[in-house]
């Protein structure tokens, strides 16, 4: 350990790519650590999914003797010569004829069996026979030895996955064991005076430490056998201790943060002290402050904390690894050509890997980016792609095609719903009621504002949109806006009655600031939290400011935006703000105070053609039967009215 | 238990496959089994693969407080209001900057961080500041609460199947629990006095037992919790009572074997006896003895018996179920349109699945059918996929496009190299070895004989022939046959040598018959096992034989073809024969006599595109390089020269 190491590391120095694995690889090969870790010899009962080490030659035949094919009788083919139906001939049980079942071995003599089905029992001069209407050639109904596995064959290769048929085969040749690549053994050690672990009680700064939860299982995915450590102090010794005992015991041990340079980030020089460290920051987004080295002849790996740079860094970087160890090939993902919805930035120098959404719209396959940096773990949840924008590229234009590496199937994709537009938790209800249906869809809904919901449309981005826009001058919803942006651009779509709702103030509980109406938002003690541009929730709040003659300028934390009636109920929750204006949903959600202000309604708008598609069927379907009971899911969550829902307010 | 279910029951009445699956879900269906079977609350940390019986709402959010979301210092955003380059800011530390880590909370009051790679530290006046050279924004570098997650919000929906990120995002959300449904309870009851336990010492007639653990590793592979059951003997009231008993404590029996009709087929009475009996007999090769029925609100089948049948009944008929009550849709199959090879004859009325190996042969993709009835697991185990041919077929002309449902990944099959063609031992070395490199290759070899794998390559449906036919006329080997039927038809090859080895003799242990030569071929007492037509070695015997002046029909035995050395050495080996020709290798394998007549040249040809081929690259360097091992390998088998391989022989 170096005094340096110890003081606030600001930079770190970042590689590319494949440089950072090139040079970590070598490392690993001259260590013997990029081949499999040896063989070990297994019953076949645990051998499913292992892979080979040897190949399997067979020990015996199978079968390992003549065995009838059929039940019936074993005869001489030479005794049924010249049998027809106008001429049977009859064979003497007990000596031309002997019975077997299915499996029993030949008799010592005979060379066909006689099917029972074309056979009759004759009785004649007190002794027994069967009557056969054919001959038989030799050989028939009879599975000769060696017919499946001839001793000494190759029966599986080496370096090959084991499947159910697999361990039959080789069980039938002769073995009981089988030798194949050890699993590879993983620790994952969370380190974090802040982390605390799953289930407890917790306080502000208090992280939740679930990455080992995660790590884990996809070490456990790629075949390992894993071990997640209790968590460890920020610590120095306390940390390096723990990873030289893992060492000892494991083949790969990934410290879980404290792979960045900052004043409690110890990893690199821990795999200094311990070790070879080779790589210190790759220039990878998500996911730059990532370790790599060796010491004591196993691998040991810093991976970062925010939750989606770890579940990535590990799959780029680890789980190769993992699926060499085990003499296999990492599969290659499938991937697909979409287009692109937004314009998508990335940075000059760094391997971009972005995650989307992906829809089929029509014809089109679209892929949408997901919002939310490398700390927001739903963008991996509701991911169903990659697209790995490279170094030298600065990102895509809007209607580009990329390629996306697949995270579910596009079969799955084929049966997904996406919607664009206004949040409402009406939707997830929806997306979730959708999931248990017969046939299933997925409900795909990302939360952009009413307006850039109807513009999603325009371009041919989404199935439908959730809106509840206001218009000022004729007091209607939604219709003046889906003529101006749709109509008259040729999208024709249907509007379809789904809730009406509350919105009001959202207030902390107990109301502390004694906030009565919109006016108190001119106050100075009063911090107010917005939702965005185009959001439902703000031309309503404009339309309201306007009619007061109210001035947004005056509202302190007007310029504050949030894009989601959860998001600004979550804000007044920790005391960020002390009034937003949103649904009662949201408030109750998080147990808040709620004013009322306005009804208001919120639709649902459906181009026509997807309207009539049979993949938005089931989602009409449950909107629309009260038996389904989804309305009266809705209206147990309170704020809602559902009298409209499923009617056609308008087709425009 | 009628009188007449203990007597021979000769026929089953086979159904077509849909309405067996019809008529047994509809009882499945009333007696609830064909939904999930409940629900469980299981920790996190066991979650893996297993699929969410209830939607996960979000407890928390997360974060749930406003947190750092670099290393640097929490500042006031209006405190850094006009800060530049040019007129820097200083910030004091303590009251205007307060130093946070990552993840740390937001100091009260506080609203931005500034990265620490932003400031400069500042002593003046006896007290310490940070200056800073830009103003932040409010919220800059702040992770607020709820930005992942926010209480209340669906983190998952339900019927969703947990992966490693859905694990964490489970976690973070305030949960260290999660409903799934249960894993279904599968017991395999393997039936037969006949059948013995895995690695049993065995006599003839004895049936390895290994269909429970293929059957088992199957529903494994389905994430059910498996029982594999002792076996138990054709005994009626010994495999009822064992049914009996397994029913109590699973969701699914499955009964292996008796499930047809012979004498000592019980499944079908016990089923009756038990429960109910919905179907006895499918319509679908392989597998048509099918029971299907339930009992005491479970969920009972019988297997068939021969393992190509069971595996395959098991995944057609019992995977659906079980994938149903974990809530899961059972995953397409992907399939590929490819070009069959050979003329298939598939019966009328019975949906028939044909196992075929694929390979990509130039542009094409082809499909080749396994030879090999329902014993023949090894047709299985070397499948690429299976072509259905529906019951009101007679199946599909060579040449024909069908469509194949691939059981192992397209770009695998993409690096496999097709050899169809005369059978050696060397093969199956060279298969193994391919696999060990890298990169990687497999090679899958048809057993045809030389003539059928140069009509093959003719057809362009191999990468490559080993063929080792001698002309009569010319002494020359493959030469003349390969201008006739290839060169003439516009095929141009390279025959590369591969091996010498030795034709003789193959003869039982001992030689009891005191067999010499091939004159005594021609002995009344001896029994001969010839080689199909076609096949080289069958070549040279005919040529010899010709020489001899020995007229072949005076060979008793000369009309038994075998398809490859190893079947013929088995027939030695069995007693079912007395002599046959063949190489040493075959032989040597079964520990039998040889008496070798003849050395003969055993080549590879290669169509020039594929020789030149980057798939076949690899195979090549392997036979050329002394260095890696492979002709001393050979060479260590005995009876084998390697003296040309590797050598180009001719271009034709």
């Amino acid at each position: 350990m170096t005094e340096q190491s110890l003081t606030r590391n600001i930079y770190l120095h970042d590689v590319p790519l494949d440089e950072a694995i090139a040079d970590w690889h070598t490392a690993l090969g001259a260590a013997g650590l990029l081949a499999p870790l040896g063989k070990e010899t297994i019953p076949l009962t645990e051998a499913l999914g292992r892979v080979t080490a040897e190949p399997v030659w067979a020990r015996i035949s199978s079968p390992h003797y003549h065995a009838a094919a059929m039940d019936g009788f074993a005869v001489r083919s030479e005794d049924t010569r010249g049998a027809t139906e106008t001429s049977p001939l009859l064979l003497r049980l007990g000596e031309q004829a002997l019975p077997v079942d299915t499996g029993d071995p030949l008799p010592a003599g005979m060379n066909a069996v006689v099917m029972i089905e074309q056979t009759q029992p004759v009785s004649q001069d007190g002794a027994e026979y069967i009557e056969i209407l054919a001959s038989s050639a030799p050989w028939t109904y009879v599975r000769p030895m060696g017919e499946d596995v001839v001793a000494s064959e190759l029966v599986i290769p080496a370096n090959h996955r084991l499947r159910p048929q697999d361990l039959g085969a080789i069980a039938g040749s002769g073995h009981s064991v089988v030798s194949v690549y050890p699993r590879p053994r993983v620790a994952i050690l969370p380190t974090g005076t802040e982390l605390v672990t799953i289930g407890s009680e917790l306080k502000p700064g208090d992280i939740i430490e679930y990455n080992s939860l995660m790590l884990g299982a996809q070490a456990e995915e790629a075949g390992c056998i894993v071990t997640r450590l209790p968590i460890v102090r920020d610590d120095y010794a306390a940390i390096r201790d723990a990873v030289a005992a893992a060492l000892e015991s494991h083949d790969l041990v990934a410290i879980n943060a404290g792979s960045s340079a900052g004043s409690e980030d110890y990893t690199s020089a821990i795999v200094q002290e311990l070790g070879e460290l080779r790589v210190h920051g790759i220039a990878i987004r998500p996911g730059h402050p990532v370790v790599l080295g060796l010491a004591r002849g196993k691998a040991l790996v810093g991976i970062p904390g925010y939750p989606v740079s770890a579940a990535m860094t590990f799959d780029l970087l680890v789980k190769p690894l993992l699926y060499r160890w085990q003499g296999l090939e990492l599969p290659e993902k499938p991937t697909v050509q979409a287009t692109l919805t937004r314009k998508t930035l990335s940075p000059l120098g760094e391997d971009h890997f972005l995650r989307v959404t992906l829809g089929k719209v029509g014809d089109r396959l679209v892929a949408t980016p997901l919002a939310g940096g490398a700390g927001v773990l739903m963008s991996l949840v509701k991911a169903d792609g990659v697209v790995q924008i490279p170094r030298f590229s600065e990102g895509h234009d809007a209607g580009e095609k990329v390629r996306v590496e697949l995270m579910r199937p596009l079969s799955s994709i084929d049966s997904t719903i996406v919607a664009i537009g206004s949040h409402d938790l009406t939707l997830d209800l929806l997306a979730d009621r959708l999931r248990q249906g017969q046939p299933r869809r997925s409900l795909s809904s990302a939360h952009v504002g009413s307006l850039s919901g109807l513009l999603a449309l325009q371009r041919g981005e989404a199935h439908l949109a959730g809106s509840h826009l206001l218009d000022e001058a004729s007091g209607e919803y939604n219709t003046d806006t889906i003529r101006r942006l749709l109509t008259s651009n040729g999208v024709r779509v249907v509007l379809l009655g789904f809730v009406n709702r509350q919105q009001g103030l959202i207030l902390p509980k107990g109301n502390p600031k004694a906030i009565a109406a919109l006016d108190d938002l001119l106050r100075d003690d009063i911090a107010f939290v917005n939702r965005q541009r185009g959001a439902g929730t703000r031309v309503l709040l404009d339309y309201a400011l306007a009619q007061r003659g109210i001035n947004p300028r005056q509202i302190n934390g007007y310029a504050r935006q949030e894009y989601t009636h959860l998001a600004v109920a979550a804000a007044v929750k920790s005391g960020a703000a002390d009034v937003g204006l949103g649904i009662l949903a949201a408030a109750r959600a998080l147990e808040l105070d709620f004013i009322p202000l306005f009804d208001e309604r919120y639709d649902l708008v459906i181009p026509v053609e997807h309207y009539a598609s049979e993949l938005l069927a089931p989602l009409l379907a449950l909107i629309r039967s009260r038996e389904a009971g989804f309305a009266q899911a809705v209206e147990a969550l309170g704020g809602y009215g559902t009298a409209q829902m499923g009617e056609v307010l308008a087709e425009l």
